[in-house]
C-alpha cells in the first residue's frame, strides 16, 4: 500500500515535534510538508530531529499543500488560527485532524463563552467528530474533520466513562483534581513556565475557569445520555510531561471495589490503549506511550478514580495518530506500540 | 536571658537538619546535645552543617542529657521509638516537642488501628498537647509534652478551620487532595524515592489508608465540636519540599466568595504565620519559611480551598520552633521570620 | 526471515527495560526469555511494560535458554556476575552481547586493577570484541561475544576519535569532564541517589578513580596506535538520563576551527548515529535516541569537544541493538530510528 | 547602634529578592526603599515576601533616595543601566554595592571588548573596588563603590587562589569547567530557560566567549602578580541554584595531595565563608548559604580543584551583604550564618 501523505500545520511547538517523531516510525505515513511562519529547516526548530527528517518548513498555503498531494493534515496551530486555516483544506478534499480546541465543542455558543471569541466556522463544526477513539470510535473512521481531544479531558472522560455509562455515580458535583507537566503550557516562554519559577513548585491555576471543563462535560454527557457537571482543578507540576487525575464521585447505590474493578475491566476489554491497573498508576509508567492507565478505588463511600497519561502522546499527538489509523484503515495500534 | 539548652533526639534525618538550621539562627536556643545511633560529628551526617555547628552525636542516654542541663528535647525519632525514648526525659523534668506521630492521636485505640502497633505510653499521651499553635495555642504554652503535628494535617486543618468552626460546610465527605515533595518520605533510601523512579513522575499512594487521616479528623472535630470525616489522598511530586492541598467541600447554605474571603481574613487576623491570599498559592512561595498560605474559592457551588506550605519547615521543624517559642516565653515568631 | 530469538539476562534494571522497549519495536527480534532472581511477570518489575510484553521472568538456566532456542543473549547483569553466566551460554552456541564491564578490558590485569576482583573467564575475554560500532564495526559483525561499551566511554571516545586518529592533539593529559543523569547509577536505592539528596544538586564523584578510565584509554590507544592517557571526572546531574562530556585537548600544531569541523564531518560521514553539529549540543536533543551528538571548538588555543548522548539508549541498550543488528545481518539502523 | 538605611535598585529580579530576604534577617540593616519600573508592592513582584516586608516599589529617583536617608544602595540593575544610575547616588554621598558587571573590569577597554558597549563612567570605575572579600578585604572596608563579583568568578578565583598565589601551577591554559543552575540566567523568560527546554537537559553555552572570563583573569592575575589566562566553559544544569566548578591545572613542580590540602587549609584559615573539604563538595551542601566549598585533588599529575557555591547567595546577594558588613563596620558574618 502506498503511504498516506501527511502535512503538519504549525511545526514549531511541542505537539508538532512529538507528532513528527511518531509519524517517522509509522509504516503507513509520509511527512510530505510542514508549515510554519518560521521559514527554517525543521531541525533548526527542533534540534532533536537532526538527521531524522529532511524537511524545510513552508508558509501555510492550501494550494501548495494540495499540489503536494497531502491527504491528511494535522493541525498543530493555536485555537482561533485553526478555524481560519482548516476550511480551505477541507474544501480541497484533505481530511483534517485538528489538535487545537476549535472543533471540540459542538455548540458554538459554548465555545464563545469559554474561549471568549466568536466561532468562525460553524459549517465544519457541524460535522466535526470528537476524536476520542474509545468513545466515538466508529464516527472517527469516516470523519473528514476530527477534533483531537484536549490533554486533560482524556484521563477525566475515560476515568469516569464506565461509571457514568451505568449511572453508578451522581452526575453533578464530580471533582476532577488534575496535575500536569509543564509541556502542556506550550513552547512560548512566559514567566509562570520560566524554569526557576515553576521548578520545585506545585500550584493550581485557572481554578473554576479552565477551558477543558466544557469539553469534559460534553463527552461525559454523551456517555451518560444526561447532563454531567464537574468541578475541574488543574495544577502545574515540576516535570516535562504527564497528567495525573484524581477523581472523586459519589455512588448512587451501594457498591464494592471488586464490582468496580470488574466494571472497568469489562468496559475497556477491547480498548488496547487503556490499561486497567490493580495497583496505583504513576505518570512515568505511561511516559512516551499512548497508554492511559486507570485504577478505581472505594474510599469511605466515595469512588476514587486515578488515571494517568503522557500529555504529549496520549494527550495530543499519540491519540492523533490513533485517529489517523482509524481514518485511513490501519490497525488502531500501528506505529504506537 | 540565658539561652535555653536544647537537645535533639535522632540527628540523622531531614527534620533534624532543618531544625538545627532554624535553631542556629534562634537567639534564645543553644543546641547542647544531639543523639544518634551513628556516633559521628553532625557535619559528617549533614555536610551542609560543616563550619556551622561543632557537635558530635552521642547515643541516646537520658541521664547524660539531664547532666548536660537540657531543658527542651526535640524528638526526631521514628514513631514507635519515640514513645520509648520520651518518658525517661519527662521523668527527668525536660519538656519535650515530639515530631513523631506517637502522641498526636488522643485515643490510643485509634493509634493502634492506624499505626498497627500498641501504644506503650498512655500515661503521657493523656496530657500531651497537639502542637498546632493556631488552634491549640494556649495549651501549648504550658505543656510538658507537645505532639508536633504531621506535615499533611496542617494545610488540611488550617485550610478548613474557618469553615468547620462556623459549620459552613458539610462535615462528612470533605475531599482533601494533597501533593507533597519527596523529603516527606524521610531519608532512608527506598525504591519509590530513588531518583530515576520518582523524578518526572506524579503518583498517588496510600489511597484511603494514610495515617494522617485520623489526625486531620481529630483536630477538625475539635474545631467543629462535632465529628468530621474526610477523604484524604496524598500524592508524590518530583520536588524536594512543599505540600499543596486542594480541598473540596459542600456549603451548608448559600454563600458568596467575598464572604468566604472575609471569614478567612478575620479568622487568621492574629495568626502571623497564616497568609490569606487573594491570588492562588504556590509551594515555592513558602519554601524555607514557616508560612502557610491559603486561598478560598467558590466553584460551581463547591468551596475549594487551596493551601501550601514547606513540609520540612511549617510542616515539621518550623512549627516545632514556633511551639518552642510558646513553651519558653519567646515571641511566637522568634527565629522564624 | 524468521525473527531472531533473544534472551535477556537480568531483567530488573534500567538497561533491561530500555532494551526490552527497543526490541519490542525491532522487526527482526523476538523476546523469548527474560531471567531474573525475581520470579515475577516482567510488568510487575516494570509497570511501564504492562500490556506490551507478556513474559514471566525465570531463574537463570543455560539449558532452559538453549531449549527455548535463544540465539542471542543480552547480558544486563552486574559485573562479576556476568563472567560467571556467559561462558555456559557461549558453550551452548548462543551469541552474547554483554552490557556489563566484564569483557571490555582486553587485559585481565587492568580489569583486576580497576575492578578489584580477579577475572574468571580469560578464555572468552581473549576473543571478545569491544562493541563500539563506529570504531570496531567489522569485528562486531562476526563476533560470538560483544562487550557492549560503557556509558561514559562513548562520548569520550567518539568525541576524540578524529583527533587522535590524526594525532592532531597531545595524547596525554586530555581532560574529559563528564556530566551524567542519575539512571547511570542503576536501580538499587542508595543514599546518594535518594531523590532529596541528589535533586537540585551537582557533584563530582570517583575523581581520578572511575572504572571507565581504562576503557576510554584502551579504545583511544587503539585508534591512535599509541598510548593515550586521560584525566576523567564524572559528575552527577539532577536528571534521569543523558551524558554530556566536555573535552579539553592541546593541539600538536596550529589548526583552525573550520579544519576541525571538516575533519569531524569527514570522519563520521558514514556513521549514521553520530551527528556532527555546528551549534552546541544538549543532552535533551538525544533523549530516547541512539544518536551521539558532537561539536568541536577552538578556544584560546585548546581544542574543546562537546558531546552528548542518552546514557540508557546510546550509552547502553541502543548501542546493544546496533551491535545486534550487525551480528545478525540487519541494517545497523533497524529498530533505532 | 542605629540601623543602616539601605535601598535596593531594581527590585524585580532574583538577586533582589534574595538580597531582601538576607537583609530582613540582618540586625543592622533597614530596607528603606526599593526601586523598580514596576510600580507595585514588593509582594506583588515576589509573593514569597507577603507578610514579610511592606514596601512599595518606586521609580528610580536619586533625590528621593537621598531624602529617605539611604546610606547604602545595592544595585540589582542590568549591566549598562547600572553605570547610568550609580553616579548620581555617589554624588549624593551614598555608598554603593553594585551587583552588575559595570564596575568589575578595571580597564574600560576590556569592558568594551567583552560587553560590546562603551563604558560611560570611567571616573567611578577608577576607584571601584572588586568585592571579593577573601582577596580584596581591606580595600572593601573603606570603599565608596564596590563591584560585587559575578557568580562564576568566585568559585573559579577562590578555587585557584592558593595555587596561583604560590605559582604552583602554570598560569596559562587553566581549564575551568563550570555548571550552573538556571537562576543564574535571570528572571526574564526566554526559550533556553523555558522549563520543558532546559529541564532534564545539560548543555554548554557561550563556549570561549563568556563575559566572566576577563573578570576571572583580572583577579587571578592580581593574586599571581602575573598574567593568568583561562579556558572557561559554562554549562546549564536543570536545577534552580548552585554552581559547581571543576578546575584543571598543571603543577609547575612535583607536589603531593597532602601538601595541596595543607596549602588550602592555611590559605583559607581566617576566611569564615570558605570551607576546605576533605570529601567532594556538592552544590546542595551550600544551598541557601554564603559558604564556598572547595576540595583539591591530584589526578595523574594534574591538580583538580572542585568548588561549589549557591549562585544567588554566595554568588551574588550573600557576598553583597558580606561586603556591606565590611563597609559598615559589622562582623563579616553578620546576618549570614
Amino acid at each position: 500500500m502506498d503511504k498516506v501523505k501527511v502535512g503538519i500545520l504549525g511545526g514549531s511547538g511541542y505537539t508538532a515535534v512529538e507528532l513528527i517523531k511518531l509519524l517517522l516510525r509509522h509504516p503507513g505515513a509520509e511527512i510530505a510538508a510542514i508549515t510554519s511562519r518560521q521559514d527554517e529547516h525543521i531541525a533548526e526548530l527542533h534540534p532533536s530531529l537532526l538527521g531524522r527528517l529532511d524537511v524545510r518548513c513552508q508558509p501555510f498555503d492550501p494550494d501548495a499543500l494540495a499540489a503536494k498531494g497531502i491527504q491528511c493534515a494535522f493541525g498543530c496551530l493555536p485555537h482561533g488560527t485553526s478555524m481560519e486555516s482548516i476550511p480551505p483544506l477541507l474544501e480541497r478534499g484533505m481530511r483534517v485532524i485538528d489538535l487545537s480546541a476549535d472543533y471540540r465543542l459542538r455548540d458554538a455558543k459554548v465555545y464563545e463563552e469559554w474561549y471568549k471569541e466568536k466561532h468562525h466556522d460553524p459549517a465544519n463544526l457541524a460535522h466535526a467528530v470528537y476524536g476520542l477513539p474509545e468513545v466515538y470510535g466508529d464516527y472517527i473512521n469516516g470523519a473528514k474533520l476530527v477534533a483531537n481531544p484536549g490533554c486533560y479531558p482524556q484521563p477525566a472522560i475515560l476515568g469516569l466513562a464506565p461509571l457514568v455509562a451505568k449511572k453508578l455515580i451522581e452526575l453533578s458535583g464530580i471533582v476532577i483534581d488534575s496535575k500536569s507537566g509543564v509541556s502542556g503550557a506550550g513552547r512560548t516562554p512566559q514567566l509562570p513556565y520560566h524554569f526557576p519559577e515553576c521548578n520545585e513548585s506545585v500550584s493550581a491555576y485557572s481554578v473554576g475557569t479552565h477551558r477543558h471543563t466544557p469539553e469534559i462535560e460534553q463527552a461525559l454527557s454523551d456517555i451518560a445520555s444526561a447532563p454531567v457537571s464537574v468541578i475541574f482543578t488543574p495544577h502545574l507540576m515540576p516535570m516535562d510531561r504527564g497528567i495525573f487525575s484524581t477523581i472523586y464521585a459519589t455512588p448512587t447505590r451501594v457498591i464494592i471495589e471488586p464490582e468496580l474493578m470488574e466494571l472497568y475491566r469489562s468496559y475497556f476489554s477491547d480498548k488496547p490503549f487503556v490499561r486497567v491497573r490493580t495497583n496505583l498508576p504513576a505518570t512515568k509508567d505511561t511516559a512516551g506511550t499512548n497508554f492511559l492507565d486507570v485504577c478505581v478505588k472505594l474510599v469511605r463511600g466515595k469512588v476514587v478514580v486515578l488515571s494517568a497519561e503522557d500529555n504529549l502522546v496520549r494527550g495530543a499527538s499519540g491519540v492523533a495518530v490513533q485517529n489517523f489509523n482509524r481514518m485511513f484503515g490501519f490497525d488502531e495500534r500501528t506505529g504506537l506500540m
